[in-house]
């Protein structure tokens, strides 16, 4: 697997300088941009807001051939991006498939792949409606979905207010200890995650302030969730998957739980169907970004797509010519 | 250069076999699903359609480090994909990219890579909204682009009618021949293709009945479109790019052209803008997809993505599963 910790933020700051250059404002329908886990059309006249996410999903960067079954590589390549739904309450509409498959890849795998591509896809209701397909050296797909909510309503990371109480669903590290460990309830939590979308959209209802999956570890995450809302964290340890460290749970990626804010008097229940909802910490004024566990800083060790160990020059400005 | 040549259309067949089963009918807001240029949104209560398409390019599949520059990598990344919306008559709205970067690619190449993408996005009023990056061994993106129509109008590949007439626009084979000897205006041409954005949409109003972007090649799109209509077609030569051979101008991929049929009653103009309109045939009844030159038998022999070389093993029938 490739990946790579790092401390500042390789990709972070890659999309800010994105999000700069391309967007000095906000072209016409477009609510919201890069930054966030979907961008946001809002149609002309329309009732609702459409939502939009892309993810890949890479051979040896997020997937080994010889250890995870052609259905949990379908599964999980369309569950990363309804997690990206989830994570801002909307309801999936559609999605659309981009594969490249290289040469091992015959029948037998590609049938697999579609399985577990459609049962999720048939589950979230989220019908596959697209895509487009290609021969390459390695096996890499990317899978775009889209949903909708409420004009103006979507969950963001931006709207974290200070004093607003921090939540994460589920138990963390699942997903890191079963991919140090290869087998158990942890294994088929790395190989099967579940997109939250039920509860994303419960969340949206019940006012939560801020949201966003947690796909590239809790450090870092909340990081980014607090540099949106432009705001610090104190957080105490978080609910750990049985088996994990505490390390894995901080910054251990792919857990595709929520993290949420939500303020002082909202009524969060201590159980969404049956999952746990369990407030880990606080919301503050303070540099944007920081985040402490049990009082001591917390750095971002989550993985950074744009980090990683063949890269020894970071991406740092990947727009240096003036607009034309 | 992946690319291979057949007679039976792999991926057509594919798509056919994945379209019927993934939709025994089209879901609730879903106007068009797999098989055309774009899929079709249907937004509750809006007054537009929402087209969607994505498309990849991938290194030794589409493009050459070698030979390729960044900046043209980026355009063509777009290109390919708003083409499908220039298809259609859609005009753009915003687009999305999912990059996957290998360790070769570092500041200067991605920043180039940017510039020709993010060029070709203002020029077209696709503003970049959002994507994924990634790491992976080779460079791959995909590109998501996304248009309006009016709701109901969108060209699609099925509306030909029996006696329509078949136009082409501009001249056909300069991307192959630019491929071939890789200099000259058929280099640039091959390297910078212009999405006909303009073009579709002025065809839209005009009535035009069916039409799809020349990607793969006329021989097999026409057939493609042929099949959508469930008609025959007899053509004459298309017009040649200078230098070009016929075989290139029938066989060869992206040109980026768009092929499209109107009523004999139509208005079609010799020009759009310096752009030839040119008349090649007519559609028939006859046996779906059979397509004649010149009253000789044209088989399909453009670029079929799942026929390449590498793959010993046809994908036929990826979904043999029953439905659960």
């Amino acid at each position: 697997m490739v990946k790579s910790r790092n401390e500042n933020g390789g990709e972070l700051e890659f999309l800010e300088r994105l999000r700069k250059r391309v967007f000095p404002s906000l072209p016409r329908g477009i609510a919201l941009g890069i930054g966030d886990d979907c961008a946001i059309f809002r149609a002309r006249g329309g009732s609702e807001d459409l939502l939009i996410a892309t993810d890949m999903l890479i051979e040896d960067t997020h997937f080994l051939r010889a250890t995870h079954r052609p259905e949990d590589v379908g599964w999980k390549a369309l569950a990363r991006t309804l997690s990206d739904l989830a994570a801002m309450g909307a309801e999936p509409r559609f999605c659309l498939l981009s594969l490249a498959l290289p040469s091992w890849a015959g029948r037998p795998w590609v049938d697999g792949f579609y399985r577990g591509f459609l049962r999720l896809a048939r589950r979230a209701g989220a019908p596959l409606i697209g895509g487009d397909l290609a021969r390459a050296e390695i096996l890499m797909c990317d899978v775009v979905a889209s949903g909708a909510a409420p004009r103006g309503q979507a969950l963001r990371r931006d709207g974290a207010r200070a004093g607003d109480a921090i939540y994460v669903s589920g138990a963390l590290g699942g997903s890191a200890l079963g991919l140090a460990t290869g087998r158990g309830a942890a294994w088929r939590r790395h190989l099967r995650p579940e997109p939250r979308l039920a509860l994303g959209r419960f969340l949206r209802r019940l006012g939560a302030t801020a949201a966003m999956d947690l796909s590239d570890g809790l450090s870092l995450d909340l990081r980014r969730l607090c540099l949106a809302s432009k705001l610090a964290a104190e957080i105490s340890p978080p609910p750990v998957f049985p088996g994990a460290t505490l390390e894995q749970a901080l910054h251990g990626g792919e857990d595709y739980e929520l993290l949420f804010t939500a303020p002082p008097g909202a009524r969060v229940p201590p159980r969404f169907e049956d999952l746990p909802i369990t407030p880990i910490g606080k919301m503050r004024q303070g540099r944007p970004g920081a985040v402490s566990l049990s009082g001591a800083k917390l750095p971002p060790r989550g993985w950074d797509h744009l980090r990683s160990d063949p890269l020894s020059e970071p991406l740092s400005d990947p727009l240096s010519e003036p607009r034309t």
